[in-house]
């Protein structure tokens, strides 16, 4: 069998969820970088892909997909070497992880994604930031973040919905949650540090599916060392940096 | 077998959607109006139903569920009488639809449901509006649009993704659209007007789920009716209108 294509950057959550699903489940894929940074997601050939524009898309054969929680329930779906615990076959527990997933756009990605891009990533852009926009955002998040634990991690369960073993709304989430780190540690620990079910939680994660997490991670920690020290040099100079630009795309 | 339970306010899109498809396809189920207007989705008492406070909402005996792409998913997938073509048991075709609900979330919805509050709402409820908030939503709305059109209607097809039948994921997006019927004849032409393809495929979704359809909007083009000649009055005088306040929340 071929392997499948994987369309990725690994600044981007739902990218990094993608790899991580496919390497804990050996299944055999082709990692092909789509540079934000080079606005490659935006070239001709690119949109042969993904006609939307975005990371990750994969090909498998002449099949075609994009959406993240699409592509996940697909490649649960068709590699018969998947546990069942990532997408179950149950009815009952699947519309469960569904409903994780489908909550998950409005609340915590839109929350996360839209506080990172007015407040890691404006100062940068040149950007005008609205404060309302910055407030709604944390707002959004910090109440996401609430329900999760309130909703989906009761009692002593190691992940969503009380389950001993991850799904994929489990690595999902948690990949969103990791893109906070660019905020730099004070901000991320002002959104998690009130919640400490999500940390061990992002924990559990983590270490079921070690090294592998850790491994899509590392361009993330480099991106932010780089924004730290861009932040440090920004204090001194008024010049947006350009090369942050296409950071607004993350 | 005992009726479903759906939680539901005809005001609200996917609301219609979860009511069309049962009707549709002969699910027996008992409707529990949440009234909006009237706050009751953030009873104790629907809590209990939905932590989340938002319709729709279904209970199956004692299985509880809310989002309401995941409810449709389950619906399709409990009951033997759905015909195939709703949400197809073929792994390609399932996943080109999860594709499309997937997407939904953070372009056709949002761009939608943020013009709708931020334009037919704000003047009633004495909100502030960001007109770059419109701006964004107006733009989001129309390349929502185009996107549909030009990724999932090619050629003369009746429904997404080429197919002679509807799926769930025209039900969901037809219904999203026809929220902007709130936005006044001219807001909604505006939108509408330049996509002959999404004015054909509209008609048809109707078409393929007469009565029902236009039975589960009759209350959306009262609360049209009344907006207008509320806007109208308000014309004459400044004062917000209280009986909209919780339009907000649509
Ligand atoms: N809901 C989508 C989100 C995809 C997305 O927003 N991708 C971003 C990177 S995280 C992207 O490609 N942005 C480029 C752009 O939108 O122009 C998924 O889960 O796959
Ligand atoms: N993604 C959800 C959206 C649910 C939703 O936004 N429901 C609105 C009505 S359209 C609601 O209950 N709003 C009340 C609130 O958020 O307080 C779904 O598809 O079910």
């Amino acid at each position: 069998m071929q392997p499948i294509k994987v369309y990725a950057d690994r600044r981007s959550q739902p990218s990094r969820a993608v790899i991580i699903f496919c390497r804990v489940n050996q299944i055999d894929f082709e990692e092909i970088t789509v540079d934000l940074f080079k606005s490659q997601h935006l070239s001709a050939e690119f949109r042969k892909i993904n006609p939307m524009g975005q990371v990750p898309a994969i090909v498998d054969g002449r099949f075609k997909l994009f959406e993240s929680h699409a592509i996940l329930r697909y490649l649960a779906s068709v590699f018969p070497g998947v546990a069942d615990h990532w997408y179950p076959a149950d009815l009952f527990t699947r519309a469960k992880i569904d409903s994780i997933l489908d909550w998950h756009h409005s609340n915590l990605r839109r929350g996360a994604a839209t506080l990172v891009m007015h407040t890691a990533l404006a100062p940068f852009l040149g950007l005008t930031t609205s404060p309302d926009a910055v407030k709604q955002a944390g707002k959004l998040l910090m109440q996401s973040l609430g329900r999760i634990e309130s909703v989906w991690l009761k009692g002593d369960a190691k992940f969503l919905l009380g389950s001993p073993q991850p799904s994929i709304a489990d690595l999902s989430l948690v990949c969103e949650i990791m893109q906070l780190e660019i905020l730099g540690n004070d901000v991320r620990d002002r959104f998690l540090g009130a919640h400490e079910k999500i940390l061990i939680w992002m924990d559990n994660v983590k270490k079921a599916t070690s090294p592998h997490f850790e491994e899509a991670h590392e361009l993330l920690f480099q991106v932010k060392a780089s924004m730290l020290s861009n932040a440090a040099a920004a204090n001194q100079t008024s010049e947006p940096s350009t090369k942050l630009k296409i950071a607004s795309k993350l």
